[in-house]
């Protein structure tokens, strides 16, 4: 018997991949990371649990994969625009757009209590998330102190540290609002802060 | 019959809180939020289940009592310096110095995600916690626009996010360190950038 063509399109496993991805997205964001079993998860995307742990060793580990799929596709990577104000601005402004659209805070905050908990899981979320959000932030910054737009001394963990720190701050203690104009303004004092 | 003569010490329900104060303190700082039941705590404290739901309706409540009380008992209460960079450093270094000291990030997160969960909780830790905290921050900030230090235009509320969120931020997110070197570096940052 001849062999059969190769079937068109992904391979079966990503197809699942996607299906468990785009159930979580639904479950987690919309009924939150406490509310939402794996039974569920895998009766959504029409797999079995045991497929969803093949991939996934936990909810939060799942999350966190939600997490980046969903913020990577509405964040523009961030551009070089010639001016650390500019790429500040660029990094920040669309993430900040897309913060009150959905319960991010109440995600986070679980994962959050789940890395302060778990040793795993902690090196998986600083990994996967802390430390790929700041990275952005730590390029654009290098790339001013090569420019001389600011001092070499600047501490360029502090200086992300203030402005994410805000912005993370309201997200997670909901105690004001946090939109374009705010993070402008944001940018501008820390600028101005560590300017020559 | 004479009437007996009025005891001395507090009264014994007094006594029942401190002492499920000092139980949910040990158990809750060292082994975390999630770890530990209500029943442990009861026991620990010496009184009955009963007692403990008579003031506190939940874990979470009663872990909100202790971080006040054992940040309450551990901070000077901040001083009027003159200067708004002295009452920063006044309210902030005494904080920062405390926190590396047990493991707050964790109860904070523990916090953090029931208040996301759990309005009534929410409403409880806005008041008690956030409000309670930044309310020194504030009052510094209106003392300096008074004095003309600061313009009068100087958004308070944003300036205590840059400070208390790089805190916070480290702390929970737990990619740097804090310290009173760091929270000075901060503070000089933000004072600088909203100098007249």
């Amino acid at each position: 018997m001849a062999k059969a063509p190769r079937r068109r399109g992904r391979p079966r496993s990503e197809k699942a991949q996607q299906a468990i991805l785009d159930a979580a997205t639904a479950l987690l964001i919309e009924h939150g990371l406490d509310a939402v079993s794996m039974d569920e998860l895998a009766d959504l995307a029409g797999v079995s649990k045991a497929t969803v742990y093949r991939w996934w060793p936990s909810k939060h580990a799942l999350a966190l994969d939600v997490l980046a799929v969903d913020w990577g596709a509405i964040r523009p990577p961030p551009r070089d625009t010639g001016t650390l104000r500019g790429d500040l601005r660029s990094i920040l402004r669309p993430w900040v757009k897309v913060l009150p659209s959905r319960p991010y805070g109440a995600v986070i905050a679980a994962l959050l209590a789940e890395a302060h908990m778990n040793p795993e899981f902690r090196a998986l979320w600083r990994a996967r998330f802390v430390d790929e959000r700041r990275d952005p932030g730590r390029l654009a910054l290098a790339r001013a102190k090569e420019r001389g737009e600011i001092p070499t001394g600047t501490d360029a963990e502090l200086v992300l540290d203030l402005l994410y720190g805000a912005i993370y701050h309201r997200l997670l203690h909901g105690h004001g609002p946090m939109n374009e104009r705010i993070v402008n303004a944001a940018i501008d004092i820390v600028l101005t802060g560590i300017a020559d």
